[in-house]
């Protein structure tokens, strides 16, 4: 009898080690894993550009967009706006109708091209990026006194390296009167409006401003 | 000693439990798992339209592209289509600048909005879709003697089952004739035509016809 002990502790250590490989997880199959989508600053507090922000869940894109009536497009330059978001947030917005801490938002610029290829009118996207900006929101970082809702615009035109807007610029006030939902502009994209809608989470300033336009 | 049995024994079953909950794998991040992004046909052979696709990978988005010069836009009524493809197809583009079996590419259609909220020129995604069709890649069910390249066509107009194509439709010649990459319209997608360009695998009709261009 006692020449069975190892035998049978083998075999159930035999079985622990089975299990560890058996159930190894798979590859994340789609984008990098969770932490790869956190923030990342540098010393100077100048956010790292996500390397892999085409992998991020699309939200919309814009063409020309303008929010004064005399706005100027240089003659024959239009361009494209498309704007992407973290997996991880993306899906908390399905669930909640707002945005998760650390959620980061891009909006890339791209210039449009007309003729080319077999295309004849209209507009499609070409390889010239124009722009690139995130919108984060880390309410540790970015107290809401300062910024509204915990949220820090930056500019990437200069790199990888993002510039932080300060709180005085445009888009902080902007974003805060007229965005849809948690001073984003959900109304601009089409898939995740009406999830703000059924969750209750439009602002009031929104709310106000379509009743009153109707 | 024949008292220790159970104990060690159980110690080690215990192990293996404990491994078994400890490595078991984590949700998937982004998307569904692989197995979802199969293709699906119902015993008509039409086409199940991928759920998810909005969280595929964004290809890019055109605005009132149009193949002939004389192309009549309804008044007014501009509108977008943006492209999106399987993670699984994505990846393997990257390393191999073409496409693999059972590769699925959304274009959706999206009425564009212009006067709304904020916006007062350009134009922007409005929530109603416009038409939905899937280009995919199933090369035994769609031989390349008929399906150039072992793709077929479907339209999603009448719902989420997809009416296939037949090859006269002018789809299969014009893909054929003038697509970039496995009759894809890689030219109009812009981190996708550098990597064929890279990897040399643009076809020889779209390099004349851009070597006839220039």
């Amino acid at each position: 009898m006692p020449k069975r002990i190892p035998a049978l502790f083998l075999f159930a250590l035999g079985l622990a080690a089975l299990a560890f490989v058996w159930v190894a997880p798979p590859a994340p199959l789609n984008v990098h894993a969770a932490q790869d989508n956190q923030p990342v600053y540098n010393a100077k507090g100048q956010l790292q550009l996500p390397a892999n922000y085409r992998e991020w869940i699309y939200l919309s894109t814009g063409m020309d967009m303008n929010y004064t009536p005399s706005a100027s497009q240089v003659a024959g330059q239009s361009s494209f706006d498309n704007v992407f978001v973290n997996p991880e947030a993306w899906r908390s917005f399905q669930s909640t109708g707002t945005w998760p801490d650390k959620t980061m938002l891009v909006l890339e610029g791209r210039r449009a091209s007309s003729v080319g290829s077999i295309n004849r009118s209209g507009h499609y996207q070409s390889a010239i990026r124009t722009g690139l900006e995130v919108h984060i929101k880390d309410t540790k970082r970015f107290p809401a006194e300062q910024y509204p809702g915990g949220w820090a615009f930056f500019s990437f035109d200069d790199g990888n390296d993002g510039s932080l807007f300060l709180p005085r610029a445009d888009c902080y006030t902007c974003h805060q009167q007229h965005a849809a939902a948690d001073t984003t502009f959900v109304q601009f994209y089409p898939t995740l409006l009406p999830i703000a809608t059924s969750k209750h989470t439009l602002s009031a300033a929104y709310l106000a401003e379509e009743a009153a336009r109707h």
